[in-house]
């Protein structure tokens, strides 16, 4: 398998993200390549630092990057050589199995929905995240910021999406799929989760099991996946974000609290596109760039993409 | 003044709820009084235990308790003789200032709507919390549950009454408000919050400051005042209420941390209606109980009932 990685995308690019690319080397499986999109030159000469070998990776050279700043939709047309769009095209050709940046965020929805686009069947792809459990696990959340205002429809195919990314990437063989709430009754909540209660009680699509509320986010009590709309997803991985900012800027720590940080979790896949794409945090370090370069690795090797189309056929 | 508690509310009540009066007697002004409602006999029993003198509070008997599981607004009807009925009775008719318990929620709530009605102008009343802030302080987070699926409207409403909260309460000259949401650009978010921004910037009624991310829940980079649906403030809460308990669980403290134990907040004003009601946590403890009865005492000595009744004429 070949995994396309974004050499430009990152606050701290192309040093740390080819410094992660590097750093997976020594955890991916012998038949899996990593390709660099990127300024071949900046890329050689850091690899060339790091006494790396430049045989090591496949790299494609590429003379644009896309901004953080800049219109997503707009980039994507006026910089058809960014490392972004070209590892797109990639994506699309079959070139790449699987392809990962923590570049735009924006460029990368872009790329997801315009050029892998939606798997048939799918009303609306997500973005999921793997929160850290009080047992040393994780749960999966999701949507957290993809689609802000969701049908009810579309939060009962999240619980299936969310369902067969728990089995594929956790290895949980029978997840227990939960709408977050505000209380545990079925009648509780706004507009949209008492309709989705109802969409997903009694399913044998997935196995569900009721509300969740949000002081069960960090234990496994209730659910192995959560089920919520992208604004409130949003909002839940960015107060702990806040929380995680806070413990250690107080020097307050814990394996819970270091298990919050997003460098351990390596990126948010875009869950219901026809091809593994995974999106770093802005920030990725080394480390997180590592990280996501192998999540990407585990989502190809689990076949998610197959399943998801299997299962929404 | 006089503030009437619900000896009988709360998961500990009515041994809890006397407790924490008593406790309260060391804290609040000399021209205050507390009126219990409750069983007399269990209340002058406790009363005795503790050493302190029945003429230490007006007792107000009730025959009746509303219980946790019951339909609030069934219970309204069938439990006349109920604490939480006959202290909203008594704060209708002016006998007492305030009313705080620690009971029923739901039948808090119907209290609040049904016998002290909302306050004219005001859309829909709205709960609010104090968040503490890692300066040691902290900002006000509302609609944190009572109105769930909120019009661009009501969040206007919201932004104004929560900045009068802050002068009032938390002593705020000019207390910046901010709206939750996923992103700092105006055209971020959910229908909603995207509206709500249109209707919010440049106004004139309150100091609004755009919007927040709730990385920023905790610090108070950005805002004062934290506006929301009561859906996404409930779930920021009992996140927040999670974390909590997982770090106690864990052995992990801080002043942060323990600044998060609902004890110290000591109960949720409903704001937007004629008459000052705070709702306890129902696990009060006896200074959790204390706490909400010198937070009653603080909002009826800040007359803000008055000052949302001027606001909104």
């Amino acid at each position: 398998m070949n995994i396309g990685v974004d050499a430009m995308g990152g606050d701290y690019a192309p040093q740390a993200a080819v410094l992660g690319a590097i750093e997976a080397l020594g955890y991916i499986g012998n038949d899996t390549r990593i390709t660099l999109f990127g300024d071949r030159e900046k890329i050689t000469e850091i690899l060339r630092q790091e006494g790396s070998s430049a045989d090591s990776f496949d790299i494609v050279h590429t003379s644009q990057v896309i901004e953080m700043g800049e219109h997503p939709a707009h980039a994507f047309t006026w910089k058809p050589d960014s490392s972004i769009v070209v590892g797109f095209q990639y994506l699309k050709a079959g070139k790449i199995d699987g392809f990962a940046s923590a570049g735009s965020t924006g460029a990368m929805m872009v790329g997801s929905s315009m050029v892998i686009k939606q798997i048939e069947g799918i009303i609306r792809p997500a973005i999921c995240t793997q929160i850290p459990t009080e047992d040393g696990g994780c749960s999966v959340l999701l949507d957290v910021g993809l689609n802000v205002d969701c049908k009810p429809d579309v939060l009962f195919q999240y619980g299936l999406i969310g369902s067969i990314y728990a089995q594929s990437i956790l290895g949980l063989e029978n997840p227990r799929v939960a709408l977050m709430n505000i209380g545990q009754e079925a009648e509780k909540g706004n507009l949209a989760a008492k309709a989705a209660y109802e969409t997903m009680d009694g399913t044998e699509s997935f196995r569900f099991v009721g509300n969740v509320e949000a002081h069960h986010l960090f234990d496994k009590k209730i659910a192995d996946v959560i089920v919520c709309d992208g604004f409130v997803g949003n909002v839940m991985i960015k107060q702990a974000e806040g929380f995680y900012s806070l413990m250690k800027q107080q020097g307050v720590t814990s394996p819970f609290i270091e298990a919050l940080n997003y460098e351990e979790i390596g990126g948010t896949p875009v869950l219901g596109i026809n091809s593994t794409v995974i999106i770093g945090h802005g920030h990725s370090s080394p480390k997180a760039i590592r990280n996501m370069i192998l999540h990407t690795e585990t989502a190809v090797k689990a076949g998610i993409v197959e399943k998801f189309k299997e299962a929404f056929k």
